[in-house]
């Protein structure tokens, strides 16, 4: 039986097949450019070649078919019939205040996924069509959705609230969802294990620092806070959005130069953050153009060091002395040891010391790494995400009927 | 000789007399309605009765002609001649990047501050007028502006840029530029003292809660960061101030209601922080409605204590655990101590932990106490603050030309 997992965005679609009785990815691929001229499809099975075409795919229907064709194809294929596909996890952006936890898909629960669209308008329109097209495809089986924002949930009132006009929360669903859950928890779990202890005794904060990038306050293994809010634009500074910013900012600008709502919206997620600061947002370019004089760059990251310490040092008050570790993850986290150097900094205050050579010698995405000193009363550790595989067990469990809540059960 | 001191609103003019040979406090009022269809005065001389009356008063220049009559006044006045006042300290909210000190006015200064007068649109001009009418009132005497943002002149750029399109700070001079810096730079001071060390070589953390409320890092005796920005909306929890919010919301908000950029800046000031989730700002009526079981006040005291507890924790990390001391001011930083216990929950991570005895027993605005244990080993600090002070040693000092910049002498 395999697992296949699906991540549409809104031109796109991701997939992954995955072997449950080997524990063995299959195969790996992507549809782009849906909905344009022309499409395109990059898929990768397991000791066979690449494979690149261009298709027509008007629609996430056109992409799921032709991704179920290709896992099927005689040469490039990696299943003989699609009853070999027990489940399919589909990755949601937003689930509200409604689904705590991943969910098997039924009428009710597209209706309830609707509804939350306007907290999502660019990603959840895709992830419904994905869904959609999936059930259509492969009607007898099982699908699952593991939303970005489930993990989160736990986050107590306090927490997910902003000091704004109470009927914002109750009229417009204002308040703090929080993104990455999937990956934060899968860390969440792999901090306990690396750390010899039990998911509910487990006290941590995970940095996950890719293009986007968050950081999850842990409390007894489940969330009690997070850097991103209402949506994916606060918090750390990004590769391209600001972050934390005086919101005051926002009407000063737009009345200095009569940018709109909209147009406000698109400088702070696409021109702001390492890119508005100079222009590039690969961390590797960025440390490129530091070390050869451009002062703009390395402002960019000192910020982004200094704004990541900010909220580590945040976050070890709201464990109360407590912390057992920090975690680093995702693109950034995994590879940029200077981003970790800098990071680290100053967080002796909570007792969290870096080992600068242990952490020089980490930037393998294949291993999970302490890189504190021995002394450390707090560790700091780099573990590589794996979003596909809480997605496919996930969807594995519901589909067999064991799903339970993360805290009562190990990778 | 006497210092007077003035602190002119949009519609207000405060002042102080101070007596300098004997450091003593001759004479305090206020005019309001200045501009309305009458205005008041309330002024309290030392050991004389209090004085209130309605006057006409169009502009500021009207209200100081008033103070200077006042303070001639043959009942309720307290000197004989203007030429006791030997100089006159006007506060000011805003210095941009020009002021990084205070300074005597001259015409170019007046034509700097209103070069500034884009980034404080509604304090600015009023307090151009002050000092215009004060230097017509009182054409010979030294006049000196003290301002709001001059303490946070020393931090880095990595603190004070924000990561948006880079020609915002260039065009538009967004920048954070901090607040209550009169406030901070007298705490820094004092908790030097309070500590028995140099004012070069302590660091402190420096929670001014008021109606507004800031935090401010203090390193080697400067500021190093701060939690207000571009304007005073950012950062903590306030009166009527959301702080930090998901940028997003912005947009978000003004899209599904049509909300234009005008009114998002009122309600995000005036509208919400304490009173846009419970209705109420006074901590004392917020502490009666919880305990009372107003569970949204409750929230509001929880989101107000854990937003000041992160940054405490955030700006631990900047001081690279070299923290001396954590210190309270202002109305409720002096006062509330269930705000205090609340934000003190949690700092045993950074090493400052709460005597809550002696936290129960501090609520006084006329002395300087230690609120921590014994064996801590951050001192948490009750400072009440005196703006007043500093913009009258300020003024002195400037008139007398012994000004120095703040780590070089000592109250
Ligand atoms: N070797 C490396 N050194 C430094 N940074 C790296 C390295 N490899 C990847 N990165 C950073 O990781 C980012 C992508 O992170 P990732 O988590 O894969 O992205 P996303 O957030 O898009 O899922 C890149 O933009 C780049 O900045
Ligand atoms: N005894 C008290 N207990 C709790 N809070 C108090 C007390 N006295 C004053 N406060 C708080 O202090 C606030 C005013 O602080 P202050 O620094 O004087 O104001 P501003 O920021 O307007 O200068 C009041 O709104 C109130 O919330």
């Amino acid at each position: 039986m395999v697992i296949l997992t699906l991540n549409c965005g809104s031109s796109s679609a991701k997939y992954q097949v995955y072997d449950w009785a080997n524990k063995d990815i299959l195969a790996v691929g992507v549809v782009e450019r849906i909905g344009l001229e022309y499409s395109t499809i990059e898929h990768k099975a397991n000791g066979k070649e690449e494979y690149h075409a261009e298709f027509s795919s008007p629609t996430h229907k056109e992409a799921i078919e032709l991704i179920i064709r290709m896992l099927l194809d005689d040469e490039y294929g990696v299943i003989q019939d699609l009853k070999e596909i027990g489940a399919v996890g589909h990755r949601v952006l937003h689930g509200g205040e409604v689904f705590k936890q991943s969910a098997l898909v039924t009428d009710e629960v597209i209706e309830q996924l609707k509804k939350v669209i306007p907290l999502g308008p660019l990603h959840m329109p895709a992830n419904i069509m994905g869904i959609e097209a999936a059930r259509k495809a492969m009607p007898n089986v099982p699908q699952a959705i593991v939303l970005d924002t489930a993990w989160h949930q736990t986050m107590p009132d306090e927490a997910f609230m902003y000091a704004v006009p109470y009927e914002w929360y109750t009229k417009y669903n204002v308040r703090r969802y929080g993104f990455h859950g999937t990956s934060h928890l899968y860390c969440a779990k792999r901090a306990a294990v690396v750390l010899g202890k039990e998911n509910k005794d487990t006290n941590v904060i995970i940095c996950h620092i890719g293009n986007g990038a968050s950081v999850c306050a842990v409390k007894n293994g489940v969330c009690v806070d997070t850097s991103m809010g209402l949506t994916p634009l606060e918090g750390l500074v990004m590769g391209s959005r600001s972050g934390d910013i005086d919101p005051a900012i926002i009407p000063y600008m737009m009345e200095n130069t009569g940018m709109s709502a909209k147009e406000m919206d698109t400088a702070l997620n696409k021109k702001s953050g390492l890119i508005g600061l100079c222009g590039k947002s690969d961390r590797r370019d960025v440390l490129k153009a530091s070390q050869e004089g451009d002062l703009r760059a390395k402002l960019a990251i000192d910020m982004e060091c200094r704004r990541l310490k900010k909220y580590i040092g945040g976050y070890a008050t709201l464990l109360e002395g407590k912390l057992d570790a920090i975690v680093f993850t995702a693109g950034v986290g995994e590879m940029a040891r200077h981003i970790r150097l800098g990071s680290c900094k100053g967080l002796e205050a909570i007792g969290a010391k870096l080992d600068e050579h242990k952490n020089e010698v980490c930037f393998s995405r294949n291993g999970e790494f302490v890189i504190s000193t021995d002394d450390s009363p707090v560790k700091i550790l780099v573990i590589p995400t794996d979003e596909e595989l809480v997605m496919t067990e996930d969807a594995y469990a519901l589909m067999n009927g064991t799903y339970d809540v993360h805290t009562n059960f190990h990778y």
